[in-house]
């Protein structure tokens, strides 16, 4: 047995492990009685330690050290993968991971206080604790990765793409919102307002087509799950994928586009190259790149004009009512609307990126140390209006809003812009390559889409990074232009 | 730290491993795609033998050489708890474990096919395998426990009891049951056919009705959940339970009858002690002892005339229907009848150790050497006309009805019988003790019989033995008059 076989079965096990721990966090999300919290805590705990020490106990560097993967790309990126997991998990000092874990979680739960009391004052030390671990953590990572600070914190969340790659792309964002996003409005507000579907809703007639068209998109029965939870979110591993939504019997749009949301990262996982299961290189290419797969089936594929003509015939024979209302022009102008708002998680596509750009920019400063956490409700509400000409009200819709930072997550948020463009990108790649890709979608059929995405996308795992992954994919690194161009026709016309 | 105190880390370690798994399996019973399936196998794999691995690394029998648990009883019995485990894990060879690993799984397959088919002979060279295999894990065993090697296989179901304390009980249980029988079949068809409660019975009201009486029972909603399984059963961990059933819409007793033996079994487990969790002084006392809190729910509380009596307008106002069908004196003749048969699942409370007494008698005549596979369906066609007067007219029918052998699992069936006897002799032993108890049970209140058995059992932990369990709790070992007392209380007058 040679090193490298040494090392894909030792990481095999890790990923088995890891498969444990994302089946239960799953069932602690849906499934799980309250009285069950405490001990799931423990049985994760106990899992990722076990993880963690067969990725760092001393056999495994004596055979990163040795081990030679041969000249297939496939083996050769497994192993570079596999020593960027081991420096990630070694650069560390233990007690440094320690103190950010205990940190992260009293933060997080002040945060849930503060939040609700719009009190930034009260969880502004436990913030200012956990952003100066976060940057010892960084200024840790960064020297073993090779990477800056800020991108060695960026690469936990999407490998191969940094900030001096995201900077510009997100600058020039922010230039061609600055003129489109008073035109949309103009041209928003000249039409009429859409209808909305009076409900209620039943939520078993929502699951039962929520179900019925995540199985259309081509997400097979015999090997994942729709469940409930508050908080909806793909788990589960490959070859059983676990995707979760809410129901509101007033409005069912939420659960049917949170549910095409996330078939679309369901498909990513089911999508991975089996001949790499359980390998680093067999994984997800990063949040970033998850992202896309799930934004290009919502928004890309299912808001779709095309798609939309399909599916308000499907949504008049579940729901009833008014056959106005489900007309593919009306869905469009009730699913596609441009709206200024404080709260990132309901912002509409066009300015979920001003959200995400504003607190790339801020993270930036919090990690070079820049911007200290005192002064940041006022750098939050400056840098909004700046971006959406708005300030909130109160930090409870500013800069209290979202759970990253107060949970230790600093580098994340580019992942969902990432996201977007990327899917706007592919999307456009896709209707280059594949004909009959908007056809198929008036029939309600993904597959076209889908698979184009396997090949390109999906099969592709983590051979390449993320920059690298769209140029095989569409001939070229992230670039804004064809998210902005999706915008203009969908927006600007 | 001291060595007991690094045991009892690396038992909550080992422990918290199991929970995962325990979890993991009741998701594949009750949740899981067929497709997650062979995924699944590989996570259970791992984590067993993960924590077998922590059982049997050389640290662990350093520790347990050297540790001294003090003059306190409980931590007394954990540290010699620990040492059992350890030796259990480590008397057999790694060799043996794995060719049974695999000769049990090879025969299991064969037999799903050779019971469908009735044929034996198909499966028979395989059935010698197993049985040979762990006749020599008995003999690796025996020596390492100071036990007989049936006895060393009955412990790894159920400690604190053995084939000579066994012997006698079921011979005379066999006495009772030649008078008692015919006797209880006159009685019976002398009295009036029991009236049959016409369905359909709707799978969702049925469920609501289920989970209505466990709560009742005891069973907390914030601690448990009910779920739907093809073999019901109780799994999850001690604040945690997880139960399942199935539903028949022709006939909502397999359902109602069953979910209340699993929450017996469920109300083992909530009341396990706490200061002990998941250390093996904290578990169950065993598969017997389990068997008792399960039997004794269903069968001495449920089926009793005075809880009938509180439950026919609970059914009545659940489904509707004819009164008549839900006085407690029909349910009683419908739910409480004595019949020969074939086939132990399907047995009444009477007949049913008739099933389990000829599997003690053939398995310990197996592992004995005494009786060869080959003769096996002959003696049980011959042991069975003994105990009943019946003669299976096929093997599958006869020794290929149950899954136990062909698994790899012999010196297990006593504990259900086991379980039965307990079950009726710590009912004698409540009612003597506790006031009131059928008073509660006519208003549908079990809590002075629950309250009892979390002192008297659930809240032992595995302090005891079985017998000794059973002498503290009702001041004898186990004894089947009050099991003989019971029956002829229910089934002779």
């Amino acid at each position: 047995m040679t090193a490298y076989d040494r090392l894909t079965a030792r990481f095999a096990r890790i990923a088995t492990i890891n498969e444990a721990a994302s089946m239960l966090s799953w069932d602690a999300a849906a499934m799980m009685p309250s009285g069950g919290g405490a001990a799931r805590g423990d049985q994760l705990a106990v899992l990722a330690g076990l993880a963690h020490g067969l990725l760092t106990e001393p056999a495994t560097a004596d055979d990163l050290a040795a081990a030679y993967a041969g000249e297939d790309a496939w083996q050769h990126a497994n192993l570079a993968l596999m020593r960027h997991a081991h420096t990630r998990a070694t650069a560390v000092p233990a007690d440094l991971v320690e103190a950010q874990v205990r940190a992260n979680s009293a933060c997080e739960k002040i945060w849930r206080e503060a939040r609700r009391n719009a009190d930034f004052a009260a969880v502004a030390p436990h913030l200012a604790e956990v952003v100066s671990l976060v940057r010892q953590q960084a200024q840790a990572l960064a020297p073993a990765l090779g990477l800056s600070e800020y991108d060695a914190l960026m690469d936990g969340y999407q490998r191969g793409i940094g900030a001096a790659d995201v900077a510009p792309v997100f600058a020039a964002y922010g230039q061609f919102l600055h003129t489109a996003l008073p035109l949309a409005e103009a041209i928003q507000s000249a039409k009429p307002a859409p209808r909305r579907p009076q409900g209620p809703f039943p939520a078993a007639a929502q699951e039962a087509l929520c179900r019925a068209l995540s199985e259309a998109a081509g997400l097979e029965p015999t090997h994942s799950r729709l469940d409930r939870s508050t908080h909806p979110f793909c788990g589960g591993t490959a070859t059983d994928v676990r995707i979760t939504t809410r129901y509101n019997e007033d409005d069912f749009s939420q659960s049917l586009m949170g549910v095409m949301h996330e078939t679309g990262h369901a498909l990513y996982e089911r999508g991975l190259p089996v001949a790499y299961a359980r390998q680093p290189v067999g994984e997800a290419a990063g949040m970033g790149a998850h992202e896309s797969q799930s934004l290009i089936v919502e928004m890309q594929a299912c808001r779709s004009d095309a798609y939309l003509s399909w599916l308000g015939p499907k949504l008049l024979a579940a729901f009833g009512g008014d056959a106005t209302d489900y007309a593919a022009e009306n869905l469009g102008r009730l699913w596609r609307r441009v709206e200024r708002g404080f709260i990132r998680v309901d912002a509409d596509e066009m300015t979920y990126p001003a959200h995400v750009i504003l607190r790339f920019r801020l993270e930036q400063a919090l990690v070079a140390g820049d911007l200290a956490v005192s002064g940041l409700p006022g750098a939050w509400n400056d840098g909004l209006r700046d971006l959406l000409g708005i300030v909130p009200p109160d930090d409870a819709r500013g800069c209290l809003q979202d759970i990253h930072w107060y949970d230790g997550a600093i580098g994340y948020f580019p992942s969902y812009t990432l996201g977007a463009m990327a899917a706007a990108q592919l999307m456009a790649a896709a209707r280059r390559d594949v004909a009959g890709l908007d056809a198929g979608l008036a029939q309600g059929d993904l597959s076209p889409l889908i698979g184009w995405l396997r090949v390109k996308v999906h099969g592709q795992g983590s051979l390449l990074g993320f920059n690298d992954l769209l140029r095989a994919a569409t001939g070229k690194p992230l670039d804004p232009a064809d998210f902005e161009a999706h915008l203009t026709a969908r927006y600007l016309v």
